[in-house]
């Protein structure tokens, strides 16, 4: 199944709808409607049918994903008795993000792509990344959804993209193995990191992780496609386009660390939930960076990603430029 | 005003209550349930009492302070005319985590931590650390509150606290100057960042900032004391207690940047949000690392922070062995 989120007006303003998408018929089925109209064929008065649907199929992929093992077979029996009178023509659709995480983890288990960046960089990658799955935490309010623009900080000069699945978890967990992990993977989108290289390469110094590098935005979508659905997780083919050009095709294969050792490691002594997202990491030739190129502002940047679909992100102007920290001299030892 | 979050029993398991923490008088006011009474003295039915006061302060501290400008009010108008009959005494609280914020981030900004860790470790602080603040994003799963138990990783050996100021944030901004920052900041808690050491010495080597070694637990409490409560931000004594013995005294003096200078670069192209909380970075002294000592399970913590108050948490027993990544070798460039 593939689910989404999209904005609808409302009486009070946008509205967030949870959709499941059905792109070979060119629509979308608003799962709270169809549920509200195939309880009221139930005999449920139309206020209790909404009340339940709303429940049932909130706007927030996070709170509908911990609804639990009920949610796609309702969703699947809303479909099929109430979707009819509840779809939407996928041209008319507003796209939210798919996924609205608590946690918005990153990982670096593509070989690829990471001996593809420290051959760039002229430099050996750290013996860590031997020993354990290294992953990174964005912040959650820079999250966009398929087709919304890119805010294009004045401070990054050197934009990338970074084509990543973006593994949703479906269930709480804490201290899996990954013989079991693939139990709590509810399925995958396209992750976009946005990536800023000049910034990224002072922040990594700091070893505190990305920040203004990384969180001014990531792109997450355009819909969820449900683990049942794909059966190659470690060999779809992606293929990345910039305004219209081929920059790159690769596949998610050959992997330092498997998705089931990741999302192991990311529960150790702490808990994943319901909705979390998780990026892969980049592919092998997933970035700019790795081709010699760069993004500019009006770049039209898709990421295309087989068994789920495309997302398209294009970059906004240059923001105006504001503050930035002087620097300072003398206060450190050794400085 | 000094508010908090507290657990209290309810028809369908525990719930969480908005109070304000009158310490001197050995008692909070459950804010909601005091709202109500003063409604019900304007004329207000019981019910739609009830509904409003729900409305105005919500259990979570998040949901409170993104009401803008007028919790305050409604918070010391509640008080007055209803506080008495909705008093808890404070020996009988169950705190919950004084803040439940979207995005938990870490800085790093007092001169004596920087300068004693790098010492400690023998290297010199990375040139980058002088034209930016840096600053980490930690999970917000693992945050606790005063009084609760640390949950002790069977991976880390080099247990650690740090005693940091939890800086919250009072409403949405983005690009800040650190000449108007000051507006955005809501108050002060008590942020313990417990760290693995060891763990965290490969994590940062990676370069993605610190996953196993800082998302086990975070304390943030036992309340937070308004902004304007507090005169001397920059001079705030503050003293780390184990197990009743007093480990170090310092204060909030000696910064590289100031929490104007950091409210203000972490805005920079993203929104902060009413609720999230920044901490300061350690102080000088804070740490365990910078006096040659740890942690042990069953240790009790007390960070004191003048004008706010104590976050006491023990530390739990050693949890039992997970599984644990096995080394890779050969994949990478260069290794």
């Amino acid at each position: 199944m593939k689910l989404g989120r999209i904005s609808v007006p409302g009486p009070d303003g946008p509205v967030a709808r949870l959709v499941r998408v059905l792109p070979e018929e060119g629509r979308v089925v608003d799962l709270a409607r169809a549920e509200a109209l195939r309880l009221q064929g139930r005999h449920a008065e139309p206020d209790a049918a909404r009340r339940l649907a709303a429940a049932a199929f909130p706007g927030s992929m996070t709170a509908a994903i911990a609804t639990g093992d009920s949610l796609l077979e309702t969703a699947e029996a809303a479909t099929q008795h109430g979707g009819d009178d509840a779809s939407i023509p996928l041209a008319n659709v507003t796209w939210l993000s798919a996924a609205d995480p608590r946690t918005l983890r990153d990982g670096l288990t593509f070989l690829g792509h990471i001996n593809n960046m420290f051959g760039k960089w002229g430099t050996t990658p750290p013996e860590a990344m031997l020993s354990i799955p290294g992953y990174a935490k964005l912040a959650t309010e820079g999250i966009i959804g398929h087709e919304d623009e890119v805010y294009f900080p004045h401070y990054i000069n050197q934009m990338d993209y970074e084509l990543e699945l973006g593994y949703v978890v479906g269930r709480r967990g804490r201290n899996l193995t990954p013989d079991v992990a693939r139990d709590y993977l509810f399925g995958v989108t396209i992750f976009n990191d946005f990536s800023g290289r000049d910034l990224q390469t002072n922040e990594m110094q700091i070893g505190m992780g990305g920040a203004k590098s990384k969180d001014f935005a990531n792109g997450i979508g355009p819909w969820i496609t449900t683990i049942d659905e794909i059966a190659n997780l470690g060999s779809l083919r992606v293929e990345v386009r910039v305004n219209g050009e081929t920059w790159s095709t690769s596949s998610t294969a050959n992997s330092l660390w498997s998705v089931d050792e990741l999302l192991a490691y990311v529960s150790l002594g702490e808990y994943i939930l319901p909705g979390d997202v998780i990026g892969s990491g980049t592919v092998g030739n997933g970035s700019a960076l790795e081709l010699d190129r760069k993004l500019n502002p009006g770049d039209l940047v898709e990421l295309e990603v087989e068994s789920v679909g495309i997302l398209r992100n294009r970059m906004g102007q240059r923001a105006d430029e504001t503050w930035w920290p002087s620097k300072r001299d003398g206060a450190l030892i050794g400085r």
